[in-house]
């Protein structure tokens, strides 16, 4: 593996500082001018010249973000890189992956085109797929999207004592038990319906045996939040109160986290992939697994 | 030439109507959904197999309006467009067309890599270029880039008796030349200096033989606005009172029409390159010409 030099795209100063330390990479300088006019200027500081160049930049709220990481990529590769990865902790674009209309833009294939263009590689975790069987589906980079079932279980044993996993829905029975099974806990699932007008409604059946425990809901994505209101619902009526919500991405686009406690939350909690106040679970060593093994794979240029 | 649709992204809607009419063309509906997350979807109406597709967008203030763009391009092509076409009556990015201090993006390079990747050709007008000698340094795709002179000149000759056409800067002596030569009006050029400060000077002679005459600013682009200032108290000083401040492409990012009234400027027009309460030169002819001979000139794909 060459040597590695990690930036940050502002906001994301923090997990790739610990990125950096988990690659034992230098972390170096990204600054980006805003000109009157609305464009971007990137700079980048520290010798790229045969470097591999991790780009950081989780990338909810993703337009702006677009040109700057494009920018810092074919800046990189201009000064010497020998290969530029991106890490999006969050990776966007993955919900439209079908035509559903005629007419319609299928975005998850043309942002992976646009990326795969401009980047040597790609890394996320627990990317939001529905339809797409793998991200390669859309991304002709090599791509490495771990899950992040072992930083939510240790999260859980250390932080929740006789923890009840709950799914939020059927999909995601098989990574639900995986997380129960790292931590030796019991687990159900609920089974979700969402009606035309959007509304989310949960059933949920819990063993009475279960009924001292601490139920902690685990989803992937808390985008609207209507998923999990309904289930903190559900599980408030079962008669487990205070429920923990956990998500990797927390995107908080509806349902605010004040609104999650009012419908009976006991605490909420996420990844650190977005960056926000809930911010609880550490991603970085997987990520860091992740780009280490997708960098050895990476052809070396002459 | 094959059947050509245009469309219009938001904000672009009277050019493009304009333009369908020029080259005699279907205007369609084009939509984009904000999504709650930040994502946008578009959708084109109307078919597309083997049309020739026309998108229009200026491309000021340009990072939220790059993505849209380019879903509207892959999907037209998806759809069966036989070749997809870019209207951006003022172009980006062209302003960073060299790295002036180590390790700077050159966006000018990378905004042009990735515009080229999406489409099939590229229509501007008056581009704004420094050091590059022509958009094709940076584009690689078949671009038509032809000047605003004919319907400046027509401005002039349609609302400005007896004027004197006024070029702020040494570079807009040949343009401006044209320009005059067009109408039979005399014309000057001033001779601009630019401080460290960025703070814009202009010194100008104008002969005593022109002193009843009404002097007509004319620039490419009005961004600050410093250089229009400048020069509209060049002109107060020498005596010329209310002087037109004419502009291809207002983008208004500093000084503002009221600061330039203030000045002493008489009236303030611009190109309808970019949606403006100024704009009053209409360049869609131009524009109409570029885009059917550069459709003319692109393979068809059987």
């Amino acid at each position: 593996m060459n040597d590695v030099v990690v930036y940050a795209l502002p906001g994301n100063e923090d997990l790739a500082q610990s990125l950096a330390h988990g690659l034992a990479a230098s972390l170096q300088r990204l600054t980006i001018h805003h000109f009157p006019d609305g464009e971007q200027r990137v700079s980048l500081e520290g010798p790229l010249t045969g470097q591999s160049v991790v780009m950081v930049c989780a990338l909810h709220r993703p337009d702006a973000k677009l040109l700057p990481i494009i920018f810092a990529a074919d800046t990189a590769r201009d000064l010497g890189a020998q290969n530029v990865v991106l890490v999006a902790p969050y990776l966007c674009y993955l919900r439209q992956d079908a035509r559903f209309r005629p007419g319609e833009s299928v975005s998850a294939v043309s942002f992976g085109k646009l990326l795969s263009a401009h980047f040597d590689g790609l890394v996320t975790i627990e990317p939001h797929l529905h339809r797409l069987p793998t991200l390669s589906a859309v991304y002709t980079i090599p791509v490495r999207a771990p899950h992040a079932v072992v930083p939510i279980a240790e999260w859980i044993l250390a932080n929740v004592s006789d923890p009840l996993i709950v799914g939020p829905d059927d999909e995601s029975e098989a990574w639900i038990s995986q997380i129960a099974a790292c931590i030796s806990a019991p687990s159900v699932v609920a089974h979700k319906t969402r009606e035309a007008s959007g509304r989310v409604s949960v059933r949920l059946q819990v063993p009475p045996v279960y009924a001292a425990r601490t139920a902690v809901i685990v989803d992937d994505i808390l985008a609207s939040g209507q998923t999990m209101l309904a289930t903190v619902g559900a599980l408030v009526q079962a008669g487990f109160g205070n429920p923990v919500c956990l998500a990797v991405h927390g995107l908080f686009d509806g349902a605010s986290v004040d609104d999650l406690l009012a419908a009976g939350a006991g605490r909420v909690v996420t990844g650190n992939t977005v960056p926000h106040a809930c911010n609880a679970i550490d991603v970085t060593p997987v990520l860091a697994d992740a780009v280490r093994d997708l960098l050895e794979s990476l052809p070396t240029r002459p």
